[in-house]
């Protein structure tokens, strides 16, 4: 019971000598890639650049305690930056005391609702964001970011949290673009993409291919490291190129948020879609490397590990936090073997910003700026857009509504359209099943569609198949699929409905068969049930219809087809 | 063509004298049901009495042109007034000019909605109103008409559209009850219950079963005579109770309803509501009697008749009219045989307006009120009620939060929470489907769920039956089922999904197979397919899944298990 709550308990017993090195290795290479991260994606949510770095001490140290993934990296992501943004600037003015206390109030919130979510063991609701909405999400997302961050590459102002405000933000301030700014973010962004693809030039200069991966991923922290060193030798601060200036070097004071009723009211919705999607995108992740290695992820727990990394992240003035795609690979592939990473991790990043926080005082923002850039379009998933486009109208629809609506509203109202249309459409596409009449294939027990097969078939008896679930969405349907029927072939006597596909019969759909084998028994037409599975029918039984019932419940169609038949050609099987 | 959009044209041709009388008898009938029921519902809809008149003119002439029902009864009916009056009050003091305004208004919108939803053929909308909401619904309102006329009833101002609203008023106001109001009320409500329970007296006293309901229906026509009778004769009006009054003896003024566009927004939520709630009832009876007679009603040729009345109503003075219960039943069973009944009537009710209307001036309001009464608690249905329980947990769920919400929180919220909660269970319900391992049948070519019956099976090989589509919902749930047999059951080299129950695999779900073919293959296990649907298969064919599928798609499961398993037992059939 403690272990499924402490799941620390799980692993710290077998920790040794081997584990710790294991890990520790991880954990540096981790910790390169946190620094530029951790500094992007605070100024991409208008928090001071330091935040991202206090939000990477104290959660990855509590995650190491509560959480199941034994590689999940934490910490700020850039789609959950962008959302912490839209949600904060409806509160306060973006670098104002006010903004930053909102953003503390809303990382508790955050962590409340995932906590309370595992508590409650809500992890299904999850299940609700269909694949295509989240990948539309993240693509449009990736367009997003990336257009957000053009302002901070050219020196201007960065406004705006849809692609037409910033296309708007841009071309209005035009004018002001700093040209020894916007030289440097093409250099930075330049430098990222073209280590990015050195890979086969390194291998092919003799270095191996886990060197090579190495290096490409320190790329960030070299092109800061350059940035840092060109600013500073050049004074280029003094020529109007924007730095990240003084941090202070201290731990993150620890302290409580707002308890303005208002700003928590207004920043409910925005924080249970940061809540969910975080979530989800964490718990994918989590399960895909579980999965690799057969380890076990428990959704409920991760959500109780997610939720009070937040709190902590809160109570020590950080910022949302949710696994990082990019350093969750890293630290896999890096070899970590337990969740003491995350937490070496931690405690090193708390170094840093102790003793180092005074070398990135020339960083230039232009170069984090292209830090994001250069990751951003990466979310732009064109495969999956194009993959889902030929495999289903209906699941592109949700997608280019989640698109549409997530580059010209905004994240959430992207996400909520998304959601709701799949649903919608889900119910559409049930609420008019497919349905056959069915005839038997020639000296066998088995039937098959009338319009595809050649089959025997009788006038006098319709066997329809109906292929889905009935409930209140498609009761009626079926009901008007019934009458047309019998209403076309006035000839029919018996009407025997093959269940094997239903897997549910709601109220709803119970009144509807109540009613269809009443008026079949107007018109003097018989209603059987055909391969009723047991569940349906131990429902069935709980209620009147089958005493109502007129016809019989066959246990096959093959002896509804034997009882009720009177086609001349004779049974070749006897079985039943 | 024409003839669809004027269903006029499939029945003026053929009409005779014979159609003629009985049409005509069946009117006259229903007229004298009318009235009573025109002037209470007005007054639930806190509108002048002689607006129900209004309502029950030109729609019924309008629906003769274009409606599909040769028997529905239109005009204003309980529960729709209540929600008017809750939608009214919202937007203008009762009593006033502006509630009167907004009343044509709120009709005309409610109109224009319905016309539209024919027009885009969007009738099917209504299928998401699941039977126990509706059932709820109707039930929760029978409670809250009732308890929102008891005050009209003892004389009391009527005020609130809660039940919780409704019990405080009465309390507030017990001690300025009146109770000659209240003797003529109780009398009333006394004599409609017992007119209404006369019918196996009057058979025994020699009357025709026939006759018996025909003086039955005529209860409330009776106790109005008597009513405004002793009110008269008592001069009663000047003692205090309140009485209809003074009704303008001429026809509707036509006139167009507000261009206030704050009013047209705020209306917009509660008109929807309306329209879909006043479909829904209508299109149910109208399928129902049709079903009867073999006639044969388009829904959305119907939405466009309803929709026309309503535009209708609103140009005249009216107020919301959809089909009436109690007078469709009627209408038919007097032998009503073309909507030509309801012109007729309508006709009838314009010369009532013209002549009679004088004759209702003493009619006391305490009696409209317990004819309102003596109707709303036949909606509640504690049939229903109990059924749902019986046969399902989550319906009944769905149709007591309907129920509740309606109670404490009004019409509207109740409906929004039943159709939601609705729709949610269902997801919830597919999103953990179930899923059976099955083995032989010894000797056959059958499959069976291995927990319930005696079963030929092989340890390397697992039969896993899905019995749900596979969506986005249960997608990962699919994953986790999976997963999990693989672990418990290391021995397991062949995993076949049995997909006869399948109707559908989204894009979320082709994603998990996908996931689940990769991850099984890493540990060695072969995924295959069996009983694959048609439409399925087509899908899956225009993806890239069943190339990198690492086993076979069978077409049926003995084929898998001929094929797959090592089994000694020889089969003792030799088809696939």
């Amino acid at each position: 019971m403690l272990k499924r709550y402490l799941p620390i308990l799980q692993w710290l017993p077998h920790y040794n000598r081997h584990t710790l090195i294991d890990d520790t290795l991880a954990a540096f290479v981790v910790t390169l890639m946190i620094i530029p991260q951790a500094l992007a994606y605070a100024l991409l949510a208008g928090l001071p650049a330091v935040v991202g770095l206090y939000a990477s001490i104290l959660p990855l140290i509590v995650y190491t305690v509560f959480g199941t993934s034994r590689t999940l990296a934490i910490g700020p992501m850039a789609l959950i930056s962008l959302m912490t943004a839209a949600a904060l600037s409806k509160v306060a003015p973006p670098g104002s005391e006010a903004y930053i206390d909102a953003a503390i109030t809303l990382t508790l919130m955050v962590g409340i609702l995932l906590t309370l979510m595992g508590a409650l063991r809500l992890g299904f609701f999850a299940n609700f964001l269909s694949h295509p909405v989240i990948s539309g999400l993240l693509s449009a997302s990736g367009v997003l970011i990336a257009a957000s961050q053009m302002a901070n590459m050219a020196g201007l102002p960065n406004a705006g949290f849809t692609l037409t405000q910033q296309l708007a933000n841009l071309w209005r301030h035009i004018d002001a673009l700093h040209p020894l700014t916007l030289a440097i973010g093409f250099m930075s962004l330049g430098l990222l993409l073209a280590i990015r693809r050195s890979g086969p030039l390194l291998q092919r200069s003799g270095l191996s291919a886990a060197r090579a991966r190495f290096l490409i991923k320190m790329g960030p922290i070299l092109v800061v490291a350059l940035a840092t060193w060109i600013c500073w030798l050049g004074e280029l601060a003094g020529r109007g190129v924007a730095v990240v200036g003084h941090v202070p070097s201290h731990l993150p004071p620890l302290g409580l948020p707002s308890t303005d009723s208002d700003i928590w009211r207004s920043l409910l919705v925005p924080a249970l879609l940061i809540s969910v999607v975080g979530f989800i995108e964490s718990i994918a992740l989590a399960q895909m490397l579980a999965a690799k290695r057969r380890e076990s992820i428990s959704p409920d727990q991760e959500l109780i590990g997610l939720g009070t990394s937040n709190i902590a992240s809160a109570l020590s003035s950080g910022m949302p936090v949710i696994g990082s795609l990019s350093r969750t690979m890293v630290n896999f592939s890096a070899g970590a073997r337990t969740p003491a990473a995350g937490a070496i991790s931690g405690i090193s990043v708390a170094l840093i910003t102790l003793f180092l926080t005074p070398l990135i005082k020339y960083l230039p923002t232009a170069t984090l700026a292209a830090i994001i850039i250069a990751s951003s379009i990466t979310l732009i998933d064109t495969g999956t857009i194009r993959r889902t486009w030929r495999y289903s109208r209906s699941d592109s629809a949700a997608m280019g509504a989640t698109i549409v609506l997530t580059l010209i509203e905004g994240v959430e109202i992207g996400i909520m359209a998304g959601v709701t249309l799949s649903i919608a459409l889900f119910l559409y596409r049930t609420s008019r099943p497919h349905s056959a009449l069915v005839g038997r294939l020639p000296g066998t027990e088995h039937f098959r569609n009338i319009d595809r097969h050649d089959v025997e078939s009788d006038s006098h008896l319709a066997l329809l198949r109906i292929d889905e679930s009935l409930y209140f969405a498609n009761a009626r349907y079926l009901e008007d699929t019934v009458y047309d029927l019998v209403t076309r072939h006035p000839e029919i006597e018996h009407v025997v409905l093959i269940c094997s596909a239903i897997n549910l019969i709601d109220a709803s759909a119970l009144e509807s068969l109540d009613a269809i084998n009443a008026r079949l028994n107007d018109s003097h037409v018989t209603l059987h049930l055909a391969e009723v599975k047991g569940p349906v029918m131990d429902r069935l039984k709980s209620s009147e219809f089958l005493d109502e019932l007129t016809g019989r419940v066959f246990l096959s169609t093959y002896g509804a087809w034997k009882t009720l038949s009177r086609n001349d050609g004779a049974p070749q099987h006897s079985g039943d």
